[in-house]
């Protein structure tokens, strides 16, 4: 049972949160950003596959390791990518000053970074930045947090549930930000969840490893991966909770189910806010031999870019999605395949229902949503992509990034 | 020693061709093709790697397996793929009145369709049109052949040499067309070519197997491997060279580069034709550990969304060319790459290379032919591929394609 509450981030007890202008971003918005746990928590993050990861990738990768930590520093504007050894002191160096201010070790924060690639860090800015962040942290920072990690992001991504656990209510929350390089293994995607369940580092882990693979990875604008991407859990047990030990319990279920809740819901507000993007798309493939079959035919069909620029116009070219589920990979056989695009049924067997009627698709591709269901006929096995379509906008707004 | 010659794909010694219009692209523009020897001919083809194959690719499949054919019949504006039992039927349909009409056995004539997907062939149309063809054609006939394959295409692509196999001169031509759905293992891509050359069947297949590996499979338009995809060579050997009978010889050598030559020529000709392309990229990948590293590498970069937005819209973020290299999958050290654009070092060893300019890199990549070199750093092999930026035009052209 979960039930939508207000407060972000800072909902769940006993975390703070605050975001600052530190002089990074133009435009004057907060760029700097902490997220603090005022007791020790438990800690599990998942990283981006890209093997160019950034500096803070890898610094936040080791200390996570321990199962432990008590904040997040976070600046946006900047990723701290592709810059050598110096991007590496450097991140070392936001968790320092962090650590120092909020009187922690160095390895309970983890260290984020989101903007353009190939330029080193104003660490003055980023130094100063963090002391005024936490400074400013309070138990109602959740905003300015959220705030100071978006770049081409048009709306905020955020979300907050009270459920129980073995009858005392808990609290768990997430934030989000990306709109391009947003491909599964995770995007240049960043995603905070704070929650005051009391539950065991490796459990902790194993769920979100769980939650992300069937959220976070099952979505796709541009097919990038980005060099950044992160996903961090803080669990602080503030809940009371008894601590969730093992997989096989009724909490994990229901600590599960919120967890993986936060991550759909969240990874379906990056689709929804794709560059440029106008319509959201639900790509459902059923009767696949395996997941990973059915995952990479979804997939093929949320990547291709004439897929994606038929459902910007509106045009009625189904062939283009039998056309991806051919060169998919997965095993496939045209007289076995079947497609519908909302309820509309427009392929059976491999070739055009009777009687499919053209005008009827159109006005089905008129809508915002639309889902788009293929029936593999192979197997039993499923699985759901999110993605979006490609507009003229997301060229425009790709084409200007940095200048 | 390859020298340019005029006359198309007629241009080798008797080969016929002709292109009519038979009424299925509105336009009123050619859309029913022929291309004939008047004496038997090796042949060989290679085809889309897409399991939902169209008819007329299983059908020629199954015709050049002989290792002979004299004709090749095309249709624009109908792909005639995903059409199940009746577009099989229609297809050996296309074959037996060309068959018909130039007294040659059905397996001696290949089949190719390309346009939309999911319609069923308008076979009044196509047999009238297949039969006028017929009677049009002609050693002159190779510029209407070349309208009746074009689709989205807006310039010829053709190329035709002279070149001596043995002492005696010999001629290679080749016509293609494809803007979109161009990916490797081809992609809606057309390519037939004549020679008058004299080649045993066996030895022209692996000629054109090696040759499409390092021409047609090196580009990307939008990553989107077609139903429809194909290429075939007719041999008919009335240059009067001692046939080609082994690959360890130098007449293999000889027409093999004049093959290549043909099938690259015509590959980058639909890149630079690639559907709303402003630019032409050339992306060079080196010290990888083999070529299926470096063309991976190569082909991350070519279908990154990201990267193909950047160049044009003219934005020096390079950064998204070291993101793509992370996540192609190919083997990779951050602090082992280097990169390159046109002849200005951007990164070395992983990081912004000392004196980096970005208005000088600016300047390059308002270039309408540009190169992009990778190094990894990591082996001695090497790939080239190339692609085609990604503009407003693209969007457009993907958007309104059916209706």
């Amino acid at each position: 049972m979960l039930r939508k509450i207000e407060g972000g981030i800072t909902a769940p007890k006993d975390f703070k949160a605050a975001g600052v202008h530190a002089g990074i971003k133009k435009t004057g918005k907060e760029d700097v950003g902490v997220i603090y746990s005022t007791v020790p928590a438990a800690a599990a993050a998942k990283f981006t596959t890209n093997k160019m990861a950034a500096a803070p990738v890898l610094v936040s990768r080791e200390a996570v390791s321990s199962g432990k930590a008590r904040a997040i520093v976070v600046n946006s504007g900047c990723a701290n990518a592709c810059t050598g050894d110096q991007g590496l002191i450097d991140a070392k160096a936001m968790a320092y000053t962090a650590a120092q201010a909020l009187k922690l070790d160095n390895s309970e924060v983890l260290v984020a970074s989101t903007g353009v690639i190939g330029v080193a860090l104003p660490m003055d800015k980023i130094t100063s930045g963090i002391n005024k962040a936490v400074a400013a942290l309070s138990d109602t920072g959740h905003e300015t947090m959220l705030a100071s990690i978006m770049t081409t992001d048009t709306f905020e991504k955020a979300c907050a549930y009270e459920f129980t656990l073995g009858g005392k209510p808990c609290r768990i929350a997430g934030i989000a930000k990306g709109a391009g390089m947003i491909h599964p293994n995770m995007a240049t995607m960043l995603s905070f969840i704070t929650t005051d369940a009391a539950i065991k580092p490796e459990i902790l882990n194993k769920a979100l490893s769980q939650a992300v693979e069937l959220s976070y990875n099952m979505i796709s604008v541009d097919g990038d991966t980005s060099t950044n991407d992160m996903v961090a859990v803080l669990a602080n047990g503030q809940a009371g909770n008894a601590p969730i030990a093992a997989e096989n319990s009724q909490t994990y279920q229901d600590f599960y189910a919120a967890l993986k809740t936060v991550c759909t819901e969240l990874a379906q507000l990056i689709v929804r806010d794709g560059e440029g993007a106008t319509k959201f798309l639900e790509i459902n493939v059923v009767g696949a031999v395996d997941f990973a079959d059915a995952k990479c035919t979804a997939m093929a069909i949320a990547k291709s870019p004439l897929v994606k620029t038929a459902f910007f116009g509106q045009d009625p070219n189904w062939g283009r999605i039998l056309c991806a589920v051919g060169y998919s990979g997965a095993q496939t056989q045209p007289e076995k395949t079947s497609l519908a695009i909302g309820d509309l049924t427009i392929v059976v067997d491999g070739q055009a229902a009777a009687g499919f009627d053209t005008s009827k698709l159109k006005d089905i591709m008129a809508a915002k949503d639309i889902a788009i269901t293929v029936s593999l006929g192979q197997g039993e096995a499923k699985a759901t992509v999110w993605t979006c379509d490609f507009s003229y906008e997301y060229v425009k707004i790709n084409g200007e990034y940095t200048t």
